[in-house]
């Protein structure tokens, strides 16, 4: 319903690193919200789609042109599901004999390997992950945005030339994201940690749920809304997404596996000696793995947070950020918590150490009621 | 830093249903959080603890007066650790004769079980638990609001006066909480499920980020943070939530790692007939089960919700605020998402669908960028 196309003219000043045209290949979620990125840098922007109905929705919004017989891209971006990915780059490299070929799926390693042993021409094909997406795909959930900030991972190899590698950077750079160079082996088992093992553990942990009597779920709190989250996901693309990564999603699934085992068999015998010092142990392990994930701008800084009474009203928090930014203080992390059945909710809010103190003082200086802070 | 005494006067023209002196014993979080709302509403609160430290600090705080030799209490509320539960409501059966005893702690049965076969006066013992609690612990991080609209069940048995219970749900009642009966049984088996294994699974997950390469953690995104942040919870405190209630956790823990056992080996052999079918109904019915989860206020009501990017200032949450709150929209959830490395951030807004339209139309005509809505 909003018209994404607003405010797509490019953005004056910004030098932008790509040059001639360039062939994005399939028009959904990623190829049409590199689509739109490219063109709102001004780039010419060539999109093909084997759905006529998907390609002519991502050109009304704004991702680019209908690719034409007479294109001569300097690259071509594949934005394909991922059973299709090593087709498509394939018949890509054939067809575009000068360009550099690159492909977003969220695996690196089976294109790979399915390319070569096709014997494809793997010096001008790039293997490429933006840490990006969306819990709905398609072209209309596109947008120029999805890529800010966001590690791009890019897969060189032996074969890989400088110049063709510059492209992909240029590629990623021009979208707002953070080009990170990875071997495709490190790639594959740094996303099953940190992407595709969380996402079948929230799923088989939602699972439970799904038969769980009505009056158990009443109980239920943020912690397991939190964890659960993700199971939101789609069946159909998860499908290929662990298939694609299976022996490295195996691996942690089988390591998490004997770690949950062994718990288990602690807590059938607690008095066995050592049994309590196992269940401490996954809990603190818990917490130095929990405690390694960068936060906020990949950065570990030190926030600290204090708790805020709101009503649930937007006038309320409107009220609040108002007070806020007229005493200087920058919100880094925002959580809205509420309480089943009342009116009224807690808003925890992150800050800069150096400015809790300021914020918490100028905040009850104007009536705020605040619950907690951290350092108390 | 804050002062919690602050607003801690009587709320005028609320009915307070409890009567007489409550004792609490334990002046921990949950304790000096109960004696904290009580004495707000007015009530005698006799606090007693082990550590002369913590029960200073809580009366300090506001919770109440230290217990005194004349006291007859006609509730006493235990609020220990759930490893010397038993011990504690057992001594306090005995010491006051006229008394209902009831406790908070997260498990139900073993403590029950336990009280029987010492020959406990159990027509006097209520067992009770507030879903409330926080991530850090004592006397300092209470607060009178923790059970403000929280679930509090209440454990009541064959042997059970109706005017007994009466007592403890208007303890619930008083504090803010939501009185809701269950038998132990059933509470076992309910936190089970949506709060012990959560936090196994979630501490399980986060273990494998323990030895992950800085690479990988690098690529982390909002999905492994959501699945993984109860993993900061304390492992003293858990080894002795998950040690008595066992059998339950243990009954979740094997369904999981049946569940577990056959995705990977559905993943193994991808090309197994029925493998990928089995994969994707792991996703489908972890969407099953999450649907399932009550919203906000216990209750399923649709909400829909759009995407604002804001810069990283407390201004500019506050103008988005405040325009919403002129436009008269309520805001349901709020999540703030950040990008790494990047000073813009983009606002999660949930509203009621009756309201999305007038919202995001209101937003963009006071210049806000509407990235995407949920029902585009």
């Amino acid at each position: 319903m909003t018209d994404p196309t607003a405010a797509r003219a490019a953005v004056p000043g910004r030098a932008v690193r790509t040059s001639g045209t360039v062939r994005v290949v399939g028009a959904g979620l990623l190829g049409a919200s590199v689509g739109h990125a490219l063109s709102r840098a001004g780039v010419d922007v060539a999109l093909a789609d084997t759905s006529p109905a998907q390609l002519r929705l991502a050109i009304d919004y704004g991702a680019g042109r209908a690719a034409a017989d007479g294109d001569r891209p300097s690259l071509v971006v594949v934005c394909v599901p991922p059973d299709v990915v090593a087709d498509v780059v394939e018949a890509e490299l054939k067809a575009f004999p000068a360009a550099v070929v690159t492909d977003v799926a969220s695996v690196k390693l089976a294109p790979l390997v399915e390319l070569r042993s096709r014997g494809a021409d793997l010096t001008r094909y790039i293997g490429s992950h933006p840490m990006a997406g969306r819990e709905r795909g398609g072209a209309i959930s596109a947008r120029s945005d999805i890529f800010a900030g966001r590690p791009w991972v890019i897969c060189r190899d032996g074969e890989t030339r400088p110049s063709d590698l510059a492209l992909v950077e240029a590629l990623a750079l021009d979208v707002g994201a953070v080009p990170i160079e990875m071997s495709p082996e490190e790639h594959d088992g740094s996303v099953a940690l940190v992407s595709h093992l969380p996402q079948v553990v929230a799923s088989l942990l939602a699972a439970r749920l799904a038969d769980a009597p009505e009056y158990a779920l009443g109980l239920a709190g943020q912690g397991v809304r939190d964890t659960t989250r993700i199971a939101h996901s789609a069946p159909e693309l998860w499908v290929q997404i662990l298939e694609a990564n299976a022996p490295a999603v195996v691996a942690g699934l089988d390591a998490l596996a004997a770690d949950l085992a062994g718990l288990a068999d602690a807590l059938r015998e607690t008095e066995r000696p050592g049994a309590r010092r196992e269940i401490a142990e996954t809990i603190r392990r818990g917490n130095v793995g929990v405690e390694r994930l960068p936060g906020k701008h990949g950065q570990r800084r030190e926030f600290v947070s204090f708790v805020v009474m709101v009503d649930d009203v937007a006038g309320q928090l409107g009220r609040l950020f108002g007070d806020l930014g007229e005493l200087g203080v920058n919100v880094e992390d925002l959580r809205l918590e509420h309480s089943p059945g009342a009116p009224l909710g807690l808003a925890e809010i992150a800050v800069d150490k150096g400015t809790l103190e300021a914020a918490v003082r100028g905040l009850e200086g104007r009536g705020w009621r605040i619950a907690s802070t951290d350092d108390e």
